[in-house]
């Protein structure tokens, strides 16, 4: 079995999908690893490495011999019509809204597994990309704004006076906003975080943070439901709005976090939320890519609007790209050890294993995945 | 009294001599102010703030008829020009080796105080801007560091593997270096640091991280010695260099911070040192613009040097601008507190106190500092 790591060609991406931990623990698997020369160049991973780790260092025309592509993000046209048909693709394959990039991967006759589709059980936790770069993305948006806010973050009791700690708001608080929170507070700053989940507040106030949501009866009932509760009531959305918008005026920096799988990022702060913070506020929206939780942000930018200004940046794991690599890497291999039979460490597909059901999105020239096929096969 | 606040004019110099704050304070004292327009901007405080303290907003002419002039930098030779003879200015004035510029303040006539050469005694504390600024500079030191590091700092144990700590090394251990370290210890970061004073392991130890030193039997005794022990012996210093030497290489990330006032920085980290260093390492030199601590480092730039970048910001305070100036603001006000008249509120300088002796650089057209009176005086 032979596999092949690419240099990642789309723009700004600085990972990569191995590491020499991986290499080595693949080839120990029996896999012959070809690794593209600079392919981890900007992961901090020197050609040298990946060799000492037990890799052949090649090129991109190496592709077209390989089992197995180990990828960051899903294979641009000229990178498809290289490989081998019936070749096994693994990446975040950003397939949602991107029929005609499915249908490309089926046409190419590849088996192409999304990394994002892993369930979220326990036998794949160490498969979880999602976890893993949202992780670091949380850790990241508090060092961009600490980068970009003009005071110090922590509370400093001086000879000459005190400077205030910064007063930092983040909205959503799963992996990413956990982290968050748990950086701004190492960093001093005193820190609040609100969740449409009414169970989140236990796990903020485990930080140090505080929960900010209208504690009514309705509030209490929902979280003590536990992880996954109903919606809850109109009323209650219109009250908690109301709160949210005036604790966000008196925020220095507020970091959204809000993604919801496959669809577009649902908008948390708006304009006008926005024009009522102070001079010199920041905000960090992570959801940027996926149009954004807070009006005005522009990918890839940091936006001046009104008193505030927007940072925006795209590919926020790729701006810690040494441990994002190193991490999903792992994450990769991990579910390729799954598709290796252990005897003799060929491929061997298990099409019934639910992680492969849940990630699988082509096969035999057609899309196979049941959320993609129908819009696939559509004229 | 009349007090004028310019807007500053050096590239890039983000801070102002005033805050609300003060401008109350003085004002309390009986002093009428005028705040350039703009002047806070760079530092997050509006025009319509100063207003608020009871500040009027003008131009730059009406330096003409103020009686103090409150400054970051030292006065250019066109505000010089501005200023009426026997104004008192204040100001960071940066002396050494400038000879010129003290003749020309002398020329002008005007009172020029030069905070950096406040005493370090307990009534002085307030006044203290060198401490005040290189606390923030240490603060933001780390904070510099992290934004160009390509790896989280605190070690992450997660579902797909162990994210290392990062390993920091802090160069000298006086304010800044006690808050680089405080701040990198925040973020979890394994820190190491070091003193040509022994006496400094105590303190470093007190804020979780680790003294890197030949422990000798002449160490010993210094270190019980207490603050400004006598200088090591050549033999001492020889072995410690070495140790430095393969510690450094052992880091990703030193920050220096060893100044010695009046003279250039001590260079602490060499060429072959940085060579040295892993792939994708860095260097934080806060000592730059005094010739710098690292051999590479450029003021104003990151200096790829090797396997090393080199972060040289030029006026690192000025990086976190709002803090920054409410700390320098309040040395200042302070300082010009103690010149005033406990009765009439008009300016009395008492020429016999320790504070203006140690401080005031020119008067009635002459070189007056006993440092400089000299050197300027010469042909």
């Amino acid at each position: 079995m032979k596999i092949f790591v690419p240099k990642e060609t789309a723009d700004g991406e600085t990972r990569v999908a191995a590491s020499p931990d991986t290499v080595k623990k693949l080839i120990g698997r029996g896999a012959a690893i070809v690794v593209e020369a600079g392919a981890g160049a900007r992961s901090r991973v020197t050609d040298e490495a990946f060799e000492a780790a037990g890799a052949t260092i090649g090129s991109a025309s190496d592709a077209g011999t390989a089992d197995v592509v180990l990828k960051v993000r899903r294979p641009a046209a000229d990178e498809l019509s290289a490989y081998k048909s019936g070749a096994v693709v693994i990446a975040i394959m950003d397939p949602y809204g991107e029929d005609a990039a499915l249908k490309a991967m089926a046409d190419a006759g590849i088996l192409a597994f999304a990394m994002e589709l892993m369930p979220r059980i326990t036998r794949a936790q160490v498969m979880d990309v999602l976890s893993s770069q949202a992780n670091l993305a949380g850790y990241r948006a508090v060092i961009d704004a600490a980068h970009e806010f003009d005071r110090a973050f922590p509370m400093m009791m001086t000879a000459a006076g005190t400077v205030p700690a910064a007063r930092i708001f983040v909205m959503g608080a799963g992996v990413a906003g956990l982290q968050a929170i748990a950086t701004a507070r190492r960093l001093g700053a005193v820190v609040t975080a609100t969740d449409v989940r009414p169970a989140a507040k236990e796990q903020v106030e485990s930080l140090g943070a505080k929960f900010i949501a209208v504690e009514d009866d309705e509030f209490k009932a929902a979280e003590t439901a536990g992880g996954y509760a109903k919606e809850m009531s109109k009323e209650y959305q219109a009250k908690q709005a109301e709160l949210v918008a005036s604790h966000i005026a008196k925020q220095d920096i507020v970091i959204t976090t809000a993604l919801i799988p496959g669809r577009p990022a649902p908008k948390l702060v708006s304009a006008e939320m926005v024009a009522a913070m102070r001079p010199g506020s920041l905000l960090v929206d992570l959801a940027v890519e996926r149009g954004g939780n807070v009006e005005g942000a522009v990918a890839g930018q940091i936006a001046e609007v009104g008193p505030a200004r927007i940072i925006g940046y795209a590919n926020v794991p790729g701006r810690v790209s040494a441990s994002a690599s190193l991490l999903y890497a792992k994450n990769l291999s991990a579910f390729l050890e799954t598709m290796l039979d252990k005897e003799s460490s060929a491929l061997k597909i298990d099409f019934d294993d639910e992680l492969v059901k849940a990630t699988l999105l082509t096969r035999d020239g057609k899309v196979v995945h049941p959320n993609f096929a129908k819009a696939a096969a559509a004229p």
